[in-house]
Parts: structure tokens; sequence; C-alpha cells
């Protein structure tokens, strides 16, 4: 259900649409880590999160009288805000269900691309009857955050360009550490890795406590996370693996990795200091991992994908605190 | 003496080994600005800032025994750590004369980068007598950060870059608005837009009370600023502008713009939520212009290069403090 064909045929839609992120790289990090560390900068694209390449993808799928209707999609904010132009930009109405406790500035960011949000308590009252009933009210196309094969298949294409990308740096084998929340976009990048470029690996990184995907890959069945809230790495947090995405990472994916929320603030610090770019706490695991797990990672090169950089003031500048450069 | 020629052959050499940075875009910036408004992202480059490219440009123009026995720099900090990669990656010995006031994190980089640094009082000490005899006693090259052809020529693949994705954006009339020093960068991107691009004009920004340049293309002969130092924008705080660009820039330039350091530290905020990248104040005056000064801005579309993100976590942080999104 979701291929090889599906994330090519995304990147044709994508193309002159979604940002080509480059690959970041500094001395400074080389040396913590041990080897080589290349950072594929999702912040940098449209919206700050790498979940407009999904939301285009899933948008430029439909036919034009289901799009002209409307889409509806439910998230903490990255997806939010990634449906939200996507949608604006082909002119289709979106709502977006939003956890009354998101990040302030993803509810107003997600507002002000042109979306109607209905918040809802994310510890009382359940996401999906809500956007089933209000799918059905008006005649929207639901778009899922990760579950969803267009939306696998558009952000499998950060993939297609960490394939070419890595060639062209000269590495041909390496771990490439993904941030995990539901894991659309893990098991694109591990779909697009496996068409063309087999000696790349997709890894995924949680933050503890929220490690639903790695105890999934250790015990080969699906693994709910006890709580979904009171994260710092909110983007990433979701219940658990999806239907379709867990059968994809449980056949392509290495273990999972796990690193602490102090870990993803050290990361975004370092990711401020030298690469000059600005991660959210979830998005910043992959690079936590990548920079302090150095005896779980195989190989010379390691490649970090950055998701989100959506994050408040205080919140990045505490980590920066934190952390002094 | 410095040619569209130069620049073109420094593009050679830097191919594989510069960033080709992208150009990034919000919605958000649109609507502050009144036009569209494109950003040229050179902090994402090797060692924070565009110096590298000039840095490169002038090791990788050397003979090979002029090289081995060493190069010498003065600099605020971002051409300090420019040369010390460039020269690292040519396996050759630098020597950078710092300011002692210089932001620690810069010095403290350039060291770790392999050079040798040798710091001075700005107030009260002539950086370049102290240049002239170190160069003399080791027999180094001095490389002196913008009024030195190979170095303009290296700046000027920025221009090259910035003709190139402009054509690919649609946009062929704009002015391209930089961060102006002693104007190595300015000069060198308007030799390459007045050869590839010539619907682009290049314009100098600069922080007020250190508007030389601006001065300067209003009266049509070199002015001096009154002081060199205590400015927040103390990456692009010179003198005066040099002898080989102010021609280049008097010939090529519109009239130069000015702000004050609160709206830098205004686009610092702004590049941080909307863009997702780390500029220093000095390398935000470009965007502070694109996005305060529309009425001294020609045409439907504004690029402004950012053109270093070298900054320490206070200073960020204080910038964020007092713009919040």
């Amino acid at each position: 259900m979701s291929n090889l064909q599906m994330i090519e045929a995304a990147a044709t839609r994508l193309d002159g649409h979604a940002r080509r992120t480059p690959l970041l790289a500094s001395p400074f990090l080389d040396d913590i880590a041990g080897r080589r560390v290349l950072v594929k900068p999702e912040c940098l694209q449209h919206t700050g999160s790498f979940k407009f390449r999904g939301g285009w993808s899933a948008l430029s799928a439909l036919d034009d009288a289901t799009r002209a209707r409307g889409v509806i999609a439910f998230s903490s904010g990255n997806h939010a805000q990634g449906v939200a132009l996507a949608a604006k930009r082909h002119g289709a109405p979106a709502v977006i269900i939003m956890p009354a406790d998101a990040p302030r500035m993803k509810i107003d960011n997600t507002r002000a691309l042109g979306a109607e949000v209905v918040l809802y308590d994310r510890a009382r009252e359940d996401r999906d009857a809500i956007g089933d009933r209000l799918a059905a009210e008006r005649g929207l196309t639901l778009i899922k955050p990760f579950d969803e094969p267009q939306v696998i298949a558009g952000q499998g294409t950060v993939g297609l360009e960490i394939a070419r990308q890595a060639a062209d740096a000269g590495v041909d084998a390496a771990d490439v550490l993904v941030c995990c929340g539901g894991g659309g976009l893990t098991s694109g990048i591990a779909l697009a890795l496996e068409g063309h470029a087999p000696g790349l690996r997709a890894r995924t990184v949680e933050p503890q406590e929220f490690d639903d995907v790695a105890r999934s890959l250790r015990s080969g069945g699906i693994e709910r996370n006890t709580r979904t809230s009171d994260s710092l790495c909110d983007a990433i947090v979701t219940p658990q693996p999806g239907q379709i995405t867990f059968p994809i990472m449980k056949r392509l994916c290495g273990p999972g990795l796990v690193v602490s929320e102090e870990q993803a603030q050290h990361a975004m610090a370092l990711a401020f200091a030298r690469l000059k770019i600005v991660l959210e706490p979830g998005g910043a695991v992959a690079l936590a991992a990548a920079l302090f797990h150095p005896d779980a990672i195989e190989g010379d090169t390691v490649i970090a994908v950055a998701t989100g950089g959506n994050v408040d003031a205080q919140i990045f500048c505490d980590a920066l605190a934190r952390f002094p450069a």
C-alpha cells in the first residue's frame, strides 16, 4: 500500500513546491560524535518542519472536486501547519483539530495560514471521534498525520534527497537517524533508502518514556505509550506506531534509539552554536542520538534528520542556558 | 583588478568545498514587508558566515610553496574562522590577529579550527602594523578581510548563486540587500549580478552610527566612521569602505540603507520564528531593512543576504525576549 513508486510520484508532485533542504555538517559535531555527522535540516522546510511534504503530497493526490470540499487534520502542531499551508496554496479549505495545550505559536501559526482551528482536551476527548464527525458533516477529507499512504509517500521524499546527497558526499553506508512519532517519516525514508541507497539504514529515535516504537521494534508487535502528554518533545509523541508504518519499520529499520530530554536540549544548543539552525526538542532527538549514543550506531558516518524547528523562544533559550557553548 | 572572470574562477575552485546555501522564505515575512522576501542564509555556510568563501578563494589561489609557509589574517571573528578552516583544509598554518574584545565564541572557535590567535587592543593598537610585522617575520601571506581581489572573488560567488536562484524563482528584477562592512561581499555580489542578472541591484545595509558606506555612496568619496567599536553589529563594523571595493560599489550599487540596532534585533527574532535560522546582529541588518524600510526598496521582491550567525546565546536570547513572536 506504500511503496517506492508512490514516493517517486510524490517527489514529482512536490517538485518546485517543497524545499530541497541541504545536508549540513560541522567539525565540532564530528569531534563530539567520534564520526562524521551529516544533518538534514527539515526545520528549514516550509512551515518549519518536514510535515509540509506529507501535506502537499496528500492534497495534490486528491481529485479536484474532493479537494475543493476541503480537508481536515488533527495534529499537535507541525502536521497542522503543513496541511494548512498546502491547503492554502491549493485554494482548498482546511479544518485543523489541535490539542488545547499545543504550543501557542503552533496554534497561532496554523490560524494565520488560513485554517479553521478546533481545539480539544487531550486528556478527556477523543480526537479521532471529533475528526470523523466534522469530516462527515462537511464532506471533508481526513488527512491523518502518519498512517496514510500519500502522507508517507510525501515524507519519503526526504529519503530520496538523502540517498542522492549521501552519494554526492561519498557516503554509501550509514545509519540514518529519524525523530519518530507515529512513523510516517521513518517508514517513508526507509522505503526510499531501500530502493535508492541500500547501504543506508533508517533508525528511529524517541524521547525516554515515550519509546513506543523502540519497544515495538524489540517485541515485534505494536506497543503503546502509557502517557502521551507532558513531554518537552511534544511534536513526536503519539500513542503508538501506525498500522501501516509499523510493518515497514519492522522490516527495514535497525533497533530503535532512545534519548533523554536533557540530551535533546543539549543537541538544540549545539545545533544553535554549530549549525546556526533552530530545532524544537522533538526535532533534535535524532541529532542527540548521533552525538551522545555513539556505541549504538554503526559506521564512520551518521546522518541525522532534524525534523522541525517550531519552538517557543522560552523553551529554546532554556536549552541554550542549560548547555552553554 | 576584480572582475566577473575572477568570480567565476573562484566558483570553480569553491565547487564541492563551500556550501551552496538555499533561498528561504516565509509568508509571514512577506506580510510584514509588503512584498516577497527571499533570504540567502549564509549563516549556514561553513564556519557560520560567508567569510569561508573568501578564505577558500584566497588560499586556493596561492601557489603551493607560498601556501605552505602559511597565511595571516586580521578579523573581528568571521573572517578569522573562514580563513582558519580554509587553511586547515589546505594543510596550511594560519595566524589570526583578533581584537581582544571580540565575542569569546569567535576567538574560541578560531583556535579550535587550528589557527594561532594573536589578540590586540582595538582602541590602542594598529592591527595592520601587527599583521605586517608578523607576515614579514614568518613569510606569511596576508589575507585581508575585504580589500583583496581573491577575497572579493570568493564572496562574489554568493552573487552567482543568487543570480541562478532568482531566475529559478522567476525573479528578474529586485534589490539585493547585503549586510556591509568593508564591502568585500557587496562588491563581489554587485559584479556577479552585473554579469549574470542585470535586473538585480546590490545595495548595502549598515547599522546606525556605523554608516560609512552609505555616507560614502552619498558623497561620492570615501567617508570614515567616527568610532569602530561598541556596536552590537560587531561583525560588520569597519573604519571605512575599501580602496578596491568602494569604486565597484559606487558604480553598481543603489543608495545605502541604514537600520537601527533595535531593528536588527527584531529581524533576528523573526528569522528565529519564521525561518528557523540563527543570525548575529550584523548578519541581520539586511533582513531588517527588507522588513522595516519598505519605502526605500524598489520592486515586488526583495532579496536579503543573511551574512552570519556567530552570536553568543545571551545576545541571541536578549533579541528574542525583546521581540516575542
